[in-house]
């Protein structure tokens, strides 16, 4: 477990939702809260989160879907605890079940979802500097291969539900390869920071037994403007309602 | 070969090439235009099309890179012979070698080249009802996965070498499937006819022993405006540059 004084207690949504998360470990910034916006989960139905570090995704997605029944699926028991902490301290009902994406509890095997979000770890395995803290290790670098994330989100989820990805766009290629023929009419929205740059993020979502093409979707643009301009908050309007107001991504629909 | 009936002539790039083309067969329209503005041949260079048809994306890059050793591999005689005659007709010299890309002649298997270019049939084996005219279907339909075009194209290429190809954007994932690790510093780019809609076709542009990261670049958009204009020629300034006067298209550098 973490001790208190690791923790730092941070706002999203505006300040709706209290997040605590350890200071130097994996931090949750943007991508979480983005991931939770591209899901089209509505009341009633079931999600699970693979890999929910502190919960702060299905924490976004409950906040914005009342009535969702949100399982995480968390590999870290400190990470697992403290999800479970952030839920109770946002008045929300996580289940929080701690087990390995490669190596899925029992708890979890013979349930199915409406919907599965996932923000894998970016980094290949293998190449580049370890991160000095573990947790943030784990969160950042993948220790099985995008595509058993992939697997288990085709295998958990239920006839026609949904899987919705975000992952760093140059992984574009590896996340591709990991959807078999069991999903199908998948949409590509990349994430660009300005109007004109390369995408840094990109956002999948697929259906399970879905047989529409792919779509590369229109890239939606986080920042107005060229360039940062100092203090002045340059989120674009969707941005702004996303990250501040728990919105809904503009998604299109197929 | 076709009876000069069958054929009409068509201007591109303004009017400054002139195309015979079948009538009733595959006809070429802006992709292979589009596919040779996003090719970075330099004058003295050597450039190889696969399934170049009559010839009109290596005739528009000779046309923008004088100089240049252009090569076209076409599987249907006829094609190669109405290729060899629009390079004649045009004063430009382009070599067709007539033979299949999943069986290339021996007069390629020992030849290296610094460019490849590659507009393959888009639509997969099978699926589909068939075009009508032979020469068409074999332009639209793959005979063989694009995973062979592209394997073909990365053996040919000199170290460092471009792969640049055009395809339907619905075969992304089939596309970026076939580049394996010979081929890196991957750059894609969405073509979308109109702002905010989704891309109809994608440009990859891969370097042969490329080390750099997958780019998914900012969308080119065609056409200016939410609608089509009437008569309304409503081109975008870069695409009145490429398809009326030949320019190379804006391709971000690395």
């Amino acid at each position: 477990m973490f001790p208190p004084e690791a923790l730092s207690d941070d706002g999203f949504l505006g300040g709706r939702l209290r997040i605590l998360q350890p200071r130097q470990g994996y931090r949750a910034a943007t991508d979480p809260v983005l991931l939770a916006a591209a899901c089209p989960a509505r009341a009633g139905e079931t999600a699970l989160e693979l890999g929910c570090g502190a919960g702060v995704a299905s924490l976004c997605l409950g906040h914005r879907v009342p009535g969702l029944a949100l399982t995480g699926l968390e590999l870290q028991p400190a990470y697992a605890a403290l999800a479970r902490d952030n839920a109770g301290g946002n008045g929300q009902a996580l289940e929080v079940i701690e087990g390995d994406v490669a190596a899925p509890p029992a708890a979890l095997r013979h349930r199915s979802f409406d919907h599965v979000i996932a923000n894998p770890p970016w980094y290949p395995a293998g190449g580049g500097t370890p991160a000095s803290d573990a947790g943030r290790e784990t969160g950042l670098r993948e220790a099985l291969p995008l595509a058993e994330w992939i697997d288990l989100a085709a295998r958990r989820l239920k006839p026609g539900g949904y899987l919705t990805v975000i992952q760093l766009a140059e992984r574009l290629p590896d996340l591709l390869a990991a959807c078999d023929r069991r999903l199908g009419s998948l949409d590509l929205l990349p994430l660009a920071p300005r109007a004109g740059r390369p995408a840094k993020r990109v956002l999948l979502r697929a259906r399970k037994g879905g047989r529409g093409a792919f779509r590369l979707l229109a890239p939606l643009v986080l920042h107005e403007g060229a360039v940062h301009d100092g203090d002045r908050d340059s989120h674009s309007a969707w941005a702004e309602a996303v990250l501040r107001d728990g919105a809904a991504l503009p998604f299109p629909a197929r």
